[in-house]
């Protein structure tokens, strides 16, 4: 299958700018056409762990492969330029299944002008498994870290959160042009995507920044598909989905309060930002009760 | 588990050059030190395709899923700089699986200078699987390609071949140092690390290149383990194992025929390096025969 395949790849890429080797050598090389740092991300994704093939498309699962790792480079405001996929295909599906995989792949590569510079395509016994990962650069302002977050900086959230596995979980638009375009335009103290769930991820922030996550609960954007499932589902609530689902890829920003109530006012996306709480003093995740005062607020995040 | 491995693993690693956050962020940063062009190359490796947990140790599946990310660098000549590792764990043998398989990695990474730029570990009810994505970056000369071999090259291996299963297959040494050294004091037209065997591997270099490879018989070097384990399944000659058994993870050039006669004369690895045959303008893979025509051979290497 391998040759056959890789003919197919090549035919399927065309001229890829920046790769003048192609694919099917031993490696890919990569010509940078600018001098700033590296960004590298990779991630994995294992069929009935991160999708089902009863309940998502080749393509979809393709599509996710790529975008989970888009949404990491995202998170560091970084510009992604090439990835290599990996895939262990069970056998009886191959080769079909490669082609459309690759096909929701290529797709979304194409939306964001990231190219394909190789991988490694094998056959196996066991269930279907994707690696994909992702070379990009820094822009001229650095990288956006986790670990930047300071008290008083104010708490933004991109988008609606929970319910995510309603569909949107392999279908949603990684954060790139948003990330790029905020870290541009305003000072930013710290990023990260929200693949855990916000109370995991947003704890994740206040640990690698050395201060506390104050979430104001009602602040929280909670999506259509979060109440659907929560009145399918009584057991959790909206607001539970929202904070701990999982896989709503959008963007958790720490913002200086002058910036934060620019950004606020200017609305520069195409996508809801608002603001869900403030960085603290005090280490961990809190709620901000009515009263101004903090309770604690377990990391109730999804856990692969 | 994710926060302790990651903590784990930060203390294992240390602090790493070129990596100014560390472990631990949605993505690694690289510092490059020099302006080369980058080379990527990324592999899968999948337990009872490319490895038995009953035969290998976790330390030895570590070790060959770097090492054959490094013999592809080899092949292109190009210096490694830093590892992405995704792992996919057998959820009742996590997390001490997950650290022996990294105890096995990074012992082979630091015999090359290789960092950990980070990666993804997960658990599920599947078999092991474990990724690793490598970076590096060529040197002064460019990068060695499959594609630069001509008619009255000679065809020169490294080490000796075949019978790899016998254990070499999760404890060779890449020819990383051996190619950079070669493609350094030497004029190379092409190179390609022997991963499927020696026969299926010389036809690619042939297509890539547009010519023949025409090898004699009598000059592959032949392995101890190739002609033990011909002794005990006599169905399959020590010649055909060096043919095919895949997995040698040696080099196969093609030198111009000056370079040649210098390199044999030289001898400057401290492994064997001979002449196995030469390229020829008839397209395909040939044998030589005694009264020096040419007759067809199969490309018979192991396909994954």
């Amino acid at each position: 299958m391998e040759l056959e395949f890789i003919t197919w790849l090549r035919e399927r890429t065309g001229r890829q700018p920046h790769l003048p080797l192609g694919l099917g050598d031993d490696a890919a090389i990569l010509q940078l056409a600018e001098q700033n740092d590296l960004v590298l991300t990779s991630d994995l994704l294992t069929e009935d762990v991160h999708f089902r093939l009863t309940q998502c498309t080749p393509q979809q699962v393709g599509y996710k492969a790529l975008a989970v790792n888009l949404s990491d480079l995202a998170a560091m405001a970084a510009r992604p330029i090439t990835a290599l996929v990996s895939i262990a295909l069970p056998r009886q599906l191959a080769p079909q299944l490669a082609r459309e995989i690759y096909e929701g792949l290529l797709s979304l590569a194409s939306q964001f002008n990231v190219t394909l510079a190789g991988g490694d395509t094998n056959c196996w016994e066991g269930p279907l498994v994707i690696n994909v990962a992702l070379v990009g650069q820094t822009t001229s302002r650095g990288p956006l870290t986790r670990g930047g977050a300071q008290p008083g900086d104010q708490l933004l959230v991109t988008g609606e959160l929970g319910g995510s596995l309603a569909g949107r979980h392999a279908s949603f638009t990684p954060r790139v042009r948003e990330a790029l375009l905020l870290h541009e335009c305003y000072t930013l103290s710290a990023g990260i995507d929200l693949s855990d769930g916000l109370a995991l991820d947003a704890s994740r922030m206040a640990r690698e920044s050395g201060c506390g996550m104050a979430l104001e609960m009602t602040a929280i954007p909670i999506s259509t598909e979060a109440r659907q499932m929560a009145r399918q589902q009584p057991a959790r609530s909206p607001l539970e989905r929202a904070l701990s689902d999982g896989e709503d890829f959008e963007l958790l920003l720490a913002v200086p309060p002058d910036q934060a109530d620019r950004l606020l006012a200017d609305q520069p996306l195409k996508i809801p930002l608002v603001r869900i709480g403030q960085c603290v003093e005090q280490a961990g995740l809190w709620q901000r009760n009515p009263d101004g005062s903090l309770a604690a607020l377990s990391p109730r995040g999804y856990e692969h």
